[in-house]
């Protein structure tokens, strides 16, 4: 499965506090993970286990975000426990500040990092979210986020809730495959390559791929509901972790500018769409989103102040999607409530 | 005339080279300007005459683009002449990198700075646009930005053109004065202070001030086609200048973005309207302004990379203000064709 891998690997080690961009050189993401699996046959020494995993994520990021829609659209809270992190970082990465001690209550820890030194004493890459914690060792088995969802959806069926929908059906995976393939080079990480642009080249160059992308998706979605067949997939849960961050993030901290997602008229009824839809909407937490990009990348935004914009009331507005067609969940149900513990601050989201 | 002064004038220096954030502080205009005046009587020893001044602006600036604007509409063209700074600075200031030789024809100098210098070899402020110099001498005579407008219309009438428009009408300039004074600190000036500001706090109150301004005028424009009577004046000029920036610069890099002007139907819808309007739109240069702001400002955007956006498709489409009355030149005619050698580039605006 490399729908999420980009063309090159090369690396780029970001060891100075708050740098992203190089100068004179484009933005490459260092896609080299931890592959390890999680399986219900346990090939890789990780059986399907419940109780066993803690998945970290962090609300601001859009990798990590995935894996809490997935998690939830199937049902896997009593199953797979989730940590998270807060949204900015220190120069260690990921901490759990937001924790009463600022330690993650089941991992014991304050530093994502610490589970990743377990698994190996001289980790060399990057701090990154999602990670999945074996709590037995207390050691990260995968940060693999294109891998992470996918297995959650084809691994843990057994611990699935009744009427969890099958989000990557074994007819349009090859559709699917390719539109995510797409997604990720031109939006997912496009925009990451346009904010990080180290120089006005890579930037434009970055910048026409990403509205390459954005206008071939603004086409299909004016005729379809979902990005692939007649129900929500892994397809629309990626590109709605990056469309629900555009307008607060994306548009002016990355210069991502040539419209607003509000401007796209079918992929602003879509987002809202799946906004509104549950396990989606209502994992976003906008204030985290936003402190993380402003206050995270010093090297974008020195004074490290946060915009109080946008207005986010239009997220809740009628999206008159329903006209298309398709039925969300197929024969499937929508997940019940978000279990206490869990439920996004009411001041973050335009859901109150 | 009081109407564009702020209400504190503490002094604040940027002697650093791109450094306009003063961490922990909010914005401060230094608003102490050269006040001599250019006058009908010449009682500051300036009378108006012919060819003997020459407007130096900058077409990336809102406050000298008030000054093009007023000189355009009222037909001095040929009485007083323009030289025009490129958008960027170095650390002396504003240069005439754009003529030939790097050099204005006129006044011969490389650097604007050098006509401050003439008037005050130790002149201790910065070095601002608009500035009217006096060609005999080489010296600036005023950079005071908000007489200079009037003044172009009370003190120059003599040279305006048959049809010029009354932009500063007797009746109405009480009005005109407290509009200008409400738009000038929560909208032209308010603009600078969210991005300027040098802390979360000062940058919150500045965008609640703004907002509350945007949302007052959004109001007052909804039913009438002009700020105050019906034609275009003073008022209006002052406050294009800042709308047609708005989503090009302030929303994104000054952090202005609650909505974008597009999202504000009437001001948007006025916004349009005068840009069509003959002496608006036409002095008006969207890659100057970018460039002026994303490069200059390097504390705020440190990479100096350039947006490409946004999409200016939408300031030539149709405005439907007609609807609401008024006449933009009341018993007078708009203006000419630009004269040649002031065309803003083709490449630069969606007038083409």
């Amino acid at each position: 499965m490399d729908a999420d891998r980009p063309e090159h690997t090369e690396h780029t080690e970001h060891t100075e506090q708050g740098t992203y961009t190089v100068p004179g050189q484009e933005y490459s993401r260092d896609s080299r993970y931890l592959t390890t699996r999680i399986t219900a046959d346990g090939r890789d020494g990780y059986p399907v286990e419940p109780g066993r995993y803690r998945l970290v994520a962090a609300r601001a990021c859009p990798w990590a975000n995935r894996a809490i829609i997935v998690r939830r659209l199937l049902g896997l809270e009593g199953v797979l426990s989730m940590g998270l992190a807060g949204p900015t970082h220190d120069e260690r990465s990921w901490t759990f500040d937001l924790d009463p001690g600022g330690r993650d209550p089941v991992l014991g820890i304050e530093r994502l990092r610490d589970a990743y030194l377990a698994r190996d004493p001289h980790y060399p890459r990057g701090i990154t979210v999602p990670a999945v914690v074996d709590v037995t060792s207390g050691a990260v088995v995968t940060n693999d986020f294109a891998q992470i969802t996918l297995d959650l959806e084809l691994e843990w069926t057994a611990h699935h809730r009744p009427g969890a929908p099958d989000l990557y059906p074994e007819h349009l995976r090859t559709e699917i495959d390719q539109v995510n393939r797409r997604v990720y080079a031109k939006v997912n990480n496009g925009v990451y390559r346009c904010g990080f642009a180290g120089d006005q080249g890579a930037y434009e160059a970055a910048y026409r791929s990403l509205w390459d992308g954005l206008d071939w998706l603004e086409e299909r979605l004016s005729g379809q509901r979902y990005l692939v067949g007649e129900t929500i997939t892994e397809a629309d849960v990626r590109l709605f972790t990056t469309l629900v961050r555009f307008d607060a993030v994306y548009h002016g901290h990355f210069k991502c500018n040539r419209n607003r997602l509000t401007e796209m008229p079918a992929l602003w009824a879509y987002a809202r769409d799946l906004f509104q839809t549950p396990g989606f909407g209502d994992t976003v937490d906008f204030a985290q989103i936003k402190e993380h990009y402003y206050v995270v990348h010093r090297d974008i935004n020195p004074t490290g102040i946060v915009p109080l914009g946008p207005d986010l009331s239009g997220w809740v507005a009628a999206h008159g999607r329903e006209r298309l067609g398709g039925r969300p969940f197929g024969d499937g149900t929508p997940p019940g409530p978000v279990p206490d513990g869990e439920r996004v601050d009411p001041g973050h989201t335009p859901l109150g």
